[in-house]
């Protein structure tokens, strides 16, 4: 089966970077879609150490909104999770509708090394394989998408690339890992594997076998293979590209009328105001963008990487105007980051079951564990913003906020958190011409909604809130950044850098208490 | 403190238990007005080995809907927990409105034990302190009712019992517990609870101090001020006992019109059905009904014990028509269990977050502890059952959970849990008696809701749902148990017998793979 595939195709680096290109903006817009239409998706990442698992997460996931999907890399069972049944923690995983769960070694590398090490007999060995396949086949029968990338590497390419690891501080625990895994044999491990591929071979959860000792050929035909399974699983619901909109204008949208403007006239932000003070003339131009951006990114993937060895957490908190560039921020962020390290977490309306909690129940619940960035797109902070400012907490609910905030977050101080909060502002001029932009181009108008016109209207009075919140709650233990988000790459380098000084200073912590 | 506490106080067992019967009377109405009212409570045992805070817990909930409460009984933290901040595993167990949380130790305990180790320096133990005050305060601001009690016991009687763990091959475990926490010696141990008492006494969240030597006085003590703290809670609601209507009618609620019966006329259960076989003159006197209830619950109280320390897990599915005793028969089937060792898991119709997975995601969610029994009132059987009658479950969606629901019951078998079916069956004539009795008793008229007479009205339609159900889904590995219910002594004893059973079956059992 796997000596079939031919380990010499290659892709040339330019055509292989036009390739994920186009590939990457038809991920971006399925995903749109899959969210849109609630389709669940789960995709499994197998192969050898150095077969490219990471790195191929990685170059899928920077082409997706990471408020998407999730990354699970699952290891040897916690005690908690030993105490269950086997596939307790892997359901407890399964996508929701509309997410993407991406899985680095998955159960079947776990039944592999299970047998290698003599842990199944026969007779369990066959109930495991068996029950594998009536995991995945429930959770295709009740509407998710799995598709499985077996990525194979030649041995003498797995060689080196281990090798590079045991070079690298930050890999070489990866290195000792891959060591330790050997033990069996490249022979002995690919005969398990086989069989593992055979017989959970589903017609309705594929193993796609993909050749994976080209990096470019290998992260294109993830992509591809991807995209492709993520478009039949929308074609089964009925759901073909053209809606939402392709940015590309294939199926041109009727213009929309312009809606009104809705901010209070005259309204300019009062220079008592501590948001009068950002300097929204700030700028960076293309080049200089270009060349920051790429140096934070890479200098942030490598803390990334430290922190994880070091167990040092971090957390980002954005909140900001609405059109102040979040989103894109949240994606230059975390788009080099090893996608295993990293979780976005969108904060949107409390569920049922987050209202029958305290309302910082859910953020305590979101907190990443050690070693690893939690960004939260919109935060804690809502209690005394849009609570606040569309009556949904009392006076005293939000007044009382403000310290039991300052006591959260001084919590998570003294447990060795760094914890970084950014405001994003953007002046109502520049807030309305973003909002006209969305409405003029097809592909972005599902963006815009009644609410940001809504929003808009209330300027002063979110205004008067924030003003309020960077007051009570920039501490020593967590000062607030505000970004000047006027010009976008200015706003983008700043939070990047800043990011960057906050991991620095993680990195070099002394180990939690 | 403590040393002013008179550990002689005494109350005679007569006494007690009178007493016992009209708090736990209270207890189960203020439970059902809490509910009602969305409020949250959160209680904590503290104390030193052999206090009773088992015990107290036990002879709490024994009066308690076992649906509305939670057990927690934290222990070291997990390897998942040991990676996040200190708070987040209490968090994550705060009570949601309407629930009561019951904390056999607590952040309370963890603290003394650490600061007695050495684990604290005096600023660590400062913020401890203040970081306890800010989390209960939060949770009070937020509408929780915090009640906490220290149990204290005596030198003499604190050996006395340790020494008859140690006789117990089931609980030997704890007194060898209770032995390395003696390691710091009473006094010293006493002076540090003694600061933690102090510094944490908040009049929002008070320490309640009681006299633990002689057990019907702490028992008395612990029901009183708890249901004291309830009424107190519902009172800063504007909320008082009169509604929902006591039981002994204080306030008679005006007289219902009985409903009309829905069920189709001339409807019999088909001669084909395998519910017709249920032989439904079975009776139980009162007598027999007493001893075997007794006995049996003893036995379970046992079993329990033994299987926690073996590990070995049982679930219970309870399944049945619309007033057939299912409530009653797990209030039965739990009262005399020690409540750290089982939940009772109700299933409703899904809350959003669960619509957004698979059907089945929800009971791997709810799966317990190796070790746990796991009630659960209504199961994944709605699939096949109303989601089927009412046309929630398209056609193929509830002819393939047949066959879903026998690999998911396999694989819990296959990892050596014990799994109980039970079909409570009564007959239409009985359901009616039934009904009409609620409507007519002012505190019962709760419990009959519309969706009662609907169902009603789908006899022909439920009686070949359950018929398909029972024929597809008694497997070897996990047989349905009919209970001819239309005697409620008899349908008790069944039900608990069939649990002495299966827990024997499970504790008899070789160790899960």
């Amino acid at each position: 089966m796997l000596e079939i595939l031919d380990l010499s195709r290659k892709l040339a680096p330019e055509t292989g970077l036009v390739e994920r290109k186009r590939l990457g903006a038809e991920l971006a817009r399925l995903q749109r879609a899959t969210f849109a239409h609630g389709l669940p998706a789960l995709f499994v990442f197998e192969g050898l150490d150095g077969a490219g698992k990471g790195d191929s997460l990685a170059h899928l996931v920077e082409w997706l909104d990471p408020r998407g999907f999730k990354v699970h890399a699952p290891r040897a069972p916690s005690a908690e999770e030993a105490l269950r049944p086997a596939w307790w923690r892997f359901w407890l995983r399964t996508p929701s509708r509309g997410e993407l769960a991406l899985f680095d070694r998955s159960w079947h590398g776990e039944l592999v090394q299970k047998r290698l090490d003599g842990a199944l007999d026969d007779a369990a060995w066959e109930r495991a394989l068996a029950q594998a396949c009536e995991f995945e086949r429930q959770l295709v029968a009740g509407g998710t998408v799995v598709v499985k990338f077996w990525l194979h590497v030649s041995r003498e390419e797995q060689k080196r690339r281990v090798k590079a690891w045991a070079q690298d501080e930050h890999q070489r625990w990866r290195a000792e890992l891959a060591r330790e895994r050997r033990a069996h044999g490249r022979k002995e491990t690919l005969r398990v594997v086989e069989e593992v591929l055979a017989r959970t071979q589903l017609p309705e959860a594929p193993w796609i076998l993909l050749e994976a000792d080209d990096d470019e050929w290998r992260r294109v035909g993830v992509m591809r293979e991807a995209a492709a399974a993520l478009r039949r699983g929308l074609a089964a619901l009925g759901v073909t590209l053209a809606d939402p909109p392709a940015p590309d204008g294939a199926a041109p949208a009727a213009p929309v009328a312009p809606a009104p403007d809705t901010l209070p006239p005259g309204f300019v932000i009062p220079a008592a105001s501590p948001l009068a003070r950002a300097d929204l003339t700030l700028r960076l131009d293309r080049a200089d963008y270009r060349r920051e951006l790429g140096a934070a990114q890479a200098r942030l993937r490598e803390l990334g990487f430290a922190g994880y060895a070091r167990r040092r957490t971090t957390v980002v908190a954005f909140e900001g105007c609405d059109a102040a560039g979040k989103g894109s921020a949240i994606k230059r962020l975390t788009e080099k980051l090893d996608p295993r390290g990293y979780a976005v977490i969108p904060v949107a309306a409390p569920t049922a079951e987050e209202k029958g909690h305290h309302y910082l129940w859910r953020f305590w619940r979101d907190l990443p564990k050690g070693g690893h960035l939690a960004v939260f797109d919109r935060t804690w902070y809502g209690r005394v913003l849009v609570e606040r400012v569309e009556g949904f907490a009392a006076e005293a609910d939000w007044r009382r906020a403000f310290r039991e905030i300052n006591e959260f977050e001084r919590a998570l101080a003294e447990a060795g958190v760094e914890l970084v909060k950014f405001w994003l502002q953007v002046s109502p001029e520049e807030q309305l011409r973003r909002f006209r932009a969305r409405e003029a181009d097809p592909a972005k108008r599902y963006k815009i909604v009644a609410d940001d016109w809504r929003n808009r209207a209330k300027w002063p009075q979110y205004v008067e809130a924030v003003g309020d919140m960077l007051r009570q709650t920039s501490t020593a233990a967590a000062p607030w950044t505000i970004v000047e988000a006027e010009d976008k790459p200015y706003a983008r380098v700043k939070v990047l850098r800043t990011v960057v000084g906050a991991m620095e200073r993680a990195v070099g912590r002394d180990a939690p208490p």
